[in-house]
């Protein structure tokens, strides 16, 4: 069996750990019970989690002395919003929640954004646990304490950081997502290896086929490197003051591609793969990066069936002002991660004209 | 002239200045200026603020060289809803707010607290500076970065802590009061003298004419005293582990009351006074505090105008119970604050039939 160290977050009194394993969604009653302030806690979940794993979760909390409650919310991106999370809130608020009580957040990354928020808001901060159940909030978004919901105007334009209690990460739970959720998932570990390990972009690239064909043993040694990476990123800049930005590299156009096709065209993942794709090229137009290794990107991209080009139908002008209403604006010029070299970055800061002219040329 | 020194909040890298002062808005750019991150400032006010006083904080702050935008909410404790701040969010985002902006909030409570978490949540946390208008908001809400919003089932059950970047109250303001505010501000200013500073409570005493004569110097003494004690309390005890819970006193009751009377018949500092009438009956009865200090504490209250007894038609075992659903809960007993002596306070945790009964027996 695969014995995996537990990951230790430290940030003072924010503290706590990861865990990464397979088939470890029944302990999760024997993991929190030394760890929780009382024994009071909400389950979060989608009803399709619920189906497939909300009965293993409640019976190890319940068996554990837990008394739970639990809200569902509907499954879609579009729920990740201020309404749900007044919905939300009302039942916590109804269900006699403590500022002692835990929420568990049983799902993906809109539940594990949308419970975060609602953690750090309900009585103005309560205890979060993450128990991700998709790769990319596995390896991404359960880690660091970045909660928060969209507006219209566009993606996580609210939030707070909010750092969970625990994390607990079952990649047997891989299996039952849909291929296309897996391949997008692997967007977002691909970029680790591209910004932060050439050893793991060239695990990747050696074992792609293993991962596709969901292996216990690879995927939670890829899960667990990847929450490796990220936790280093968080302990070294907990707010985005600097470092952490980094772990934006392919979302800047990334969530302007999602927001002008409506957040239905693509799944997050894919549509970062695009922005990684043309944050290669651009490195390697501007600032030095092998065409060669740019190639390596694209090529690792594909060989996860993901897409590295951007619609024809979006006009260059439209996506450049697109990613300027993005939040990683400063003073009208965007913050852009690049590539040096495989596992290290470099910040720009680009005008709208020059993203223009980057997407026309590229 | 009254020349009161800056209050200062050290609380490490949250830090901040009170200013307290008379006819003190039109320098608000002034002090600005050295302050801010960026030049790019939203003023969130209501209208009635506004037509008053928004004219000469706009024009004070564009001489300064900030360039501003404004957010115009509805008055009513009804629109501190999660509802109104996502219309807040959504017009901030349309501004092309920055995480280098700042929002200032001017006007009372509502206005305060529901700008304050807009701060705390918008691009997961800018600046905020609190410009209260209202008593209740220069010797309280303005003051220690509890901000929020309320759900149906309850008040304030939703929000953040998020201390301001700088608070410059201006007794001018309150000449604009409705005597009945002006009134129902002044209940938490006789907390501050009952939990605190029986030099305060003695004051208060007697200069009473003074005060609800609207004299400039008294009213700039007391607010400076009272922000003053808010400020020692923050610095102790930022988010309310122990000590911050006595500013408590009155409120736990009050809360009930005003839940349960709909939030229509009293004000919030109305049904403070009713709490406090109670919690000093209460602690006569039960920890020694002195039958006559009670009585004093009431006579105050009555001088000035305020309500102390709990309207005949709200039946106890009621109220009891809507006590407990509110925050200060802990696992079914109810933290109350209670008076030993004017100027010094206790906890208690008493059960909903204790309550009740205290209830019946006042």
């Amino acid at each position: 069996m695969i014995d995996l160290e537990p990951i230790h977050v430290a940030l003072r009194d924010r503290s706590y750990d990861i865990e990464v394993g397979v088939d470890t969604l029944g302990r999760i009653g024997e993991c929190l019970a030394p760890l929780l302030r009382s024994k009071k806690v909400a389950i979060i979940t989608d009803p399709v989690v619920d189906r497939l794993y909300g009965a293993r979760v409640r019976d190890s909390l319940t068996g554990a002395g837990f008394s739970l409650s639990q809200v569902v919310v509907p499954q879609g991106e579009e729920h990740k919003s201020l309404r749900e999370l007044g919905r939300v809130h009302e039942e916590l608020a109804g269900a006699r929640l403590e500022r002692s009580s835990t929420l568990v957040a049983l799902g993906g990354g809109v539940i594990g954004d949308l419970t975060g928020f609602a953690g750090a808001t309900f009585l103005r901060g309560i205890d979060v646990v993450q128990v991700p159940t998709t790769l990319l909030a596995q390896v991404d978004s359960s880690i660091g304490g970045k909660t928060g919901v969209n507006l219209r105007a566009g993606k996580n334009l609210v939030g707070a950081f909010h750092q969970p209690r625990f994390v607990l990460a079952d990649v047997e739970t891989l299996r039952s997502l849909s291929e296309r959720e897996l391949r997008a998932g692997i967007a977002e570990v691909v970029k680790y290896g591209v910004i932060l390990s050439a050893e793991l972009f060239s695990l990747l690239e050696d074992d792609a086929d293993r991962i596709l064909a969901l292996d216990r043993e690879i995927l939670a040694e890829v899960v667990h490197r990847c929450a490796t990476a990220k936790a280093r990123v968080v302990m070294e800049d907990e707010r985005e003051g600097g470092l952490r930005a980094i772990l934006n590299f392919g979302h800047t156009l990334g969530h302007a591609v999602e927001a002008m096709t409506g957040y239905r065209r693509f799944l997050h993942g894919e549509a970062v793969a695009i922005g990684m794709a043309f944050a290669a090229r651009l490195s390697a137009a501007r600032y030095g990066f092998p065409v060669a290794d740019a190639d390596r990107v694209e090529a690792l991209l594909k060989r996860f069936g993901l897409p590295i080009t951007i619609p024809g139908e979006l006009n260059p002008g439209d996506l450049a002002r697109a990613v300027e209403t993005d939040k990683k604006r400063q003073e009208d010029r965007v913050k852009f991660v690049c590539v040096e070299e495989i596992g290290k970055t470099r910040f720009e800061l680009l005008s709208t004209q020059e993203i223009e002219e980057s997407l026309r040329a590229i």
